[in-house]
């Protein structure tokens, strides 16, 4: 309850009923959000054909929502995109067909309501400095690994954002300078998204795979023209030596990185999401190790270094949060 | 004079003189501080034989300035030093003897007034943003190149410090894995400090100049045992093409670091200063250029990229600014 309590400090100045939204590249999950606690939660396929069927099925899934708690005051609204959040609009968007939408004036004219939106890595951050181990956080850092790498951070207890809210994007700083092309629409090189993404793990296994016919990762490559980052946890689950390698290998590059968040934001907790933190157990005591052997002492010492906690719904619980917090803010 | 009103918002709630105190490796500086003008300024080397004699020279150059310009309202100075913040005491500090040392308590005692510490890099920070070309800013990231590299970060118009005050250690962040270790007080590898400072051009010329005996590098190798920082920022001036490509290769260094803080900070500006910054035109070009090259499209259009523009005295200009937000903000 002592979380509830914190994240609903700011209800009374702006009440009434929030939703949270979480658009992802396959799903769209909207649910009502009292602090960390969701209700009334409804998920449809993400509607990718173009941006009026993606915002009618965000609208949809809003309106499912109230049917069941009532009207919302506010809504909150992740994407996996560069927002400009003042005006609420997308950017930049490698996944969804919002580039240069003004999502917020949309789905507020639509829904009658306020509408604030943000990238969905800063939302997972502010959710989770709500959850963290020993009660809400003020200074919270957050790296996401999936597909690519994205980034979170909580500065005082709100969203860093950056100058018009593009900053945070935290996989794209370097770690090796000539190392690999980033996968992402990012023209850099040996950034965190190119090394410890699953993309990145893909590509070293199948690097490996090709090298090795004879191994067992060879075999995967021969049998399925590839070596998904999936096959390399299960095979490293199944005690396969060399898959085991890779993750860790993967651990090693992210402690590198981490180390850097540590001494740039001092946070109190480093927060480790995303898909391929599912498989933590089998690279966070190389990222651990590496990251607390390159921090700064005096840093290192006051930060806590851990897995998300929110689970499947970090992105819904931070856009009710961003919600609630703006729709406070704004009274 | 935009500038000076805009530095002097927080002027009537915290009105008086404000002093501002650098205070660095070799010297002390002090001064009054209004806006981005200082008057009464006064400069002593610092002693460095023990903490007390150290205080009592802060304390001698605050009198000074004080019995030029009256009773100081607030006192503001800034460390070579990572510093707690909120209690004004030393954590770490390599190169002046205040390690553990309640710095504030023990000089507002001596002063009768309030006394602010902050790190001398993010004092020059918030110098910067108010020096910006076009006006004052509120996003900012500084880096400051001299025997290491500081960092300094402003975000909202205020210093960034991290939970504590031992944030926005930027010099320590790994752009090179694998590469050199750090030659300050940090465990790392491959970071800015490792790379882009003083000492990282020191250690390269030399290993050049070993590989290289013939060279003009090398005979300065010969004759000096050493060839320092400045050693090659000279021999570059004279045109000497080994030394310009040391630099040039610095600035490629740089650059990738420059990218990194880009995606994650979203600066309006980007300022480049401390001593090695003198000799930026010989390595800003290809900075920058590295740095355009990698960071993301949507957040390298929005910024700019500069050498700084406060000079000698921005630490003292600085640590005046702090005194008067805080000042202004106790109130």
């Amino acid at each position: 309850m002592g979380r509830m309590v914190a994240m609903s400090e700011g209800r009374e100045p702006g009440g009434g009923v929030v939703v949270g939204v979480d658009v992802g590249g396959t799903k769209v999950a909207a649910a009502a959000v009292d602090g960390v606690e969701i209700s009334a939660r409804v998920e449809h396929p993400t509607d990718l054909s173009n941006q009026d069927e993606l915002l009618a099925g965000v609208e949809t899934a809003v309106r499912e929502v109230a049917a069941a708690v009532g009207e919302p005051a506010a809504v909150g609204i992740g994407l996996p995109s560069q927002i400009d959040f003042a005006t609420g609009t997308v950017v930049a968007s490698a996944n969804i067909p919002l580039e240069g939408v003004p999502v917020r004036a949309e789905l507020s004219g639509r829904l009658g309501c306020p509408v604030y939106v943000d990238n969905d890595a800063n939302c997972a951050a502010l959710a989770e400095s709500h959850l963290a181990e020993g009660g809400r956080v003020e200074h919270l850092v957050m790296l996401t690994l999936g597909t690519g790498v994205g980034g979170g951070v909580v500065i005082g207890g709100e969203i860093f954002r950056g100058a018009t809210g593009l900053g945070a994007e935290l996989g794209h700083s370097v770690i090796q300078e000539d190392g690999p092309e980033c996968p992402g629409r990012c023209p850099n090189r040996g950034c965190l998204e190119a090394l410890c993404s699953g993309t990145a793990l893909e590509r070293t296994a199948s690097e490996f795979a090709s090298a090795n016919p004879r191994s067992a990762l060879g075999g995967v490559l021969a049998q399925e023209g590839r070596v998904s980052g999936r096959e390399v946890v299960e095979r490293a689950r199944d005690g396969d030596a060399d898959a085991l390698r890779l993750l860790h290998e993967l651990g090693r590059h992210l402690g590198v990185g981490i180390a850097g968040l540590i001494n740039t934001f001092e946070p109190e907790v480093l927060v480790i999401g995303g898909g391929l933190s599912r498989a933590g157990d089998l690279f966070m005591a190389e990222a651990e190790g590496e990251a607390r052997a390159r921090a700064l002492p005096a840093l290192s010492e006051r930060v806590t270094i851990s897995l998300a906690r929110a689970g499947a719904d970090a992105g819904v619980i931070g856009a009710g949060g961003l919600a609630r917090h703006e729709l406070a803010r704004a009274v």
